[in-house]
């Protein structure tokens, strides 16, 4: 196994990333072909299809640990399932898969795809890339208990921003952070009012503090990349 | 990566196996655990889901040969697409994407998942298992031009058997091998009635022959293993 691509992505650490693909649609990604695959031959045809799965290498979790069960974030972090019955990165062998939007195929300068709705850390390599089949793949009959719903957003309402830091950002990347921030990175089981958490998304450095209710930019700072 | 099961199915041979996962309910496949991973805790909370993803190797096709292009069956293999345009199993790393009914889950004597609709040989190694997510994996309005539809079935009583033949059969059994046929597993551009196929399914040989409209079992014989 070795990677045919790398996707780039705005995310370049891990903490804030959707937990799922398809939640952010405004989070684009880039599938880089590596050199021997940058031939528009290897993807003839690939227009056909709105949707792709990335089948990838989850490159920055350590090594599996030996353990058979997870604390998913979804259940507050309490409760220990079975590693194959979640999503979790820490797995045996650590496969992702994400099914995003295709919306562009660029053939030049090389050959990339422009995805939307990615969850993965910049640099993430791609192992395979699939047309997603909605007759076979499609299953809106499915059973998934727990993990059966989109996460809950928080009102557009609830998220503040000074005046002075919305006016840095042009509307496409306030749109990221706004749909970023909505999910509630910060872990569920904690909500210390006191507490600070940054993530970097795209060009921007964003800072955040939060209670049960409401989040707070407090700091929107440009990278240094 | 290193396999973390082996998938057994119905399917000693890999001709006229669905080409896809989901096609034929009625056929079963079973997940066994290797000594590493057979303790019921990594399974922990798999019940909550209906369906589940398989990702597994195609350890019976050659190696990739280099080939940017292949030719789908389901476009009469004539026309040449980028393998990341298919879901055919030769390319460059050989990894399968099955979704199942997850129908039981054994612990005794072993760990095992008992699940349907599979569409892999007898033996594919199983790299990952995980809970499908329909509200981020199920997009029905996907768009998928030339692969957007459920193949086609041949008419039950297009297919034909000899009674003799049908009496050494018990139901289930016949369902699955009828099933299997209806999906007309000969290439789609061979229609030579002069020609006699067969395949494996279970523990039966069968053998037809079929033109444009008809296909008609001539023998039914149990596999010696």
């Amino acid at each position: 196994m070795s990677p045919i691509a790398t996707l780039r992505t705005p995310f370049p650490e891990k903490f804030g990333i959707p937990r799922q693909s398809g939640i952010v649609e405004a989070a684009h990604g880039r599938v880089e072909f590596l050199p021997e695959f940058d031939r528009p031959d290897f993807v003839r045809g690939l227009e056909s299809f709105s949707h792709i799965w990335l089948v990838t290498l989850f490159h920055q979790s350590p090594p599996w640990d030996g353990k058979s069960t997870v604390r998913p974030p979804r259940l507050g972090g309490n409760e220990r399932l079975g590693i194959f019955a979640t999503r979790s990165p820490n797995r045996p062998n650590p496969i992702g898969l994400s099914l995003v939007r295709l919306v562009n195929i660029e053939h030049e300068p090389k050959l990339a795809l422009e995805v939307s709705g990615i969850d993965a850390v910049d640099g993430t390599p791609v192992l395979d890339i699939k047309p997603y089949l909605p007759w076979c793949e499609s299953r809106p009959e499915a059973r998934a208990e727990w993990a059966g719903e989109a996460p809950r957003l928080l009102p557009t309402d609830q998220l503040v921003c000074p005046a002075e830091l919305r006016e840095k950002i042009g509307p496409a990347d306030w749109n990221l952070i706004t749909e970023l921030l909505r999910l509630q990175p910060q872990p569920a089981y904690q909500h210390d009012p006191d507490r600070t958490y940054g993530m970097s998304i795209g060009k921007w450095n964003v800072r955040w503090r939060c209670d049960a209710e409401r989040i707070q930019i407090t700091e929107l700072t440009m990278r240094e990349t």
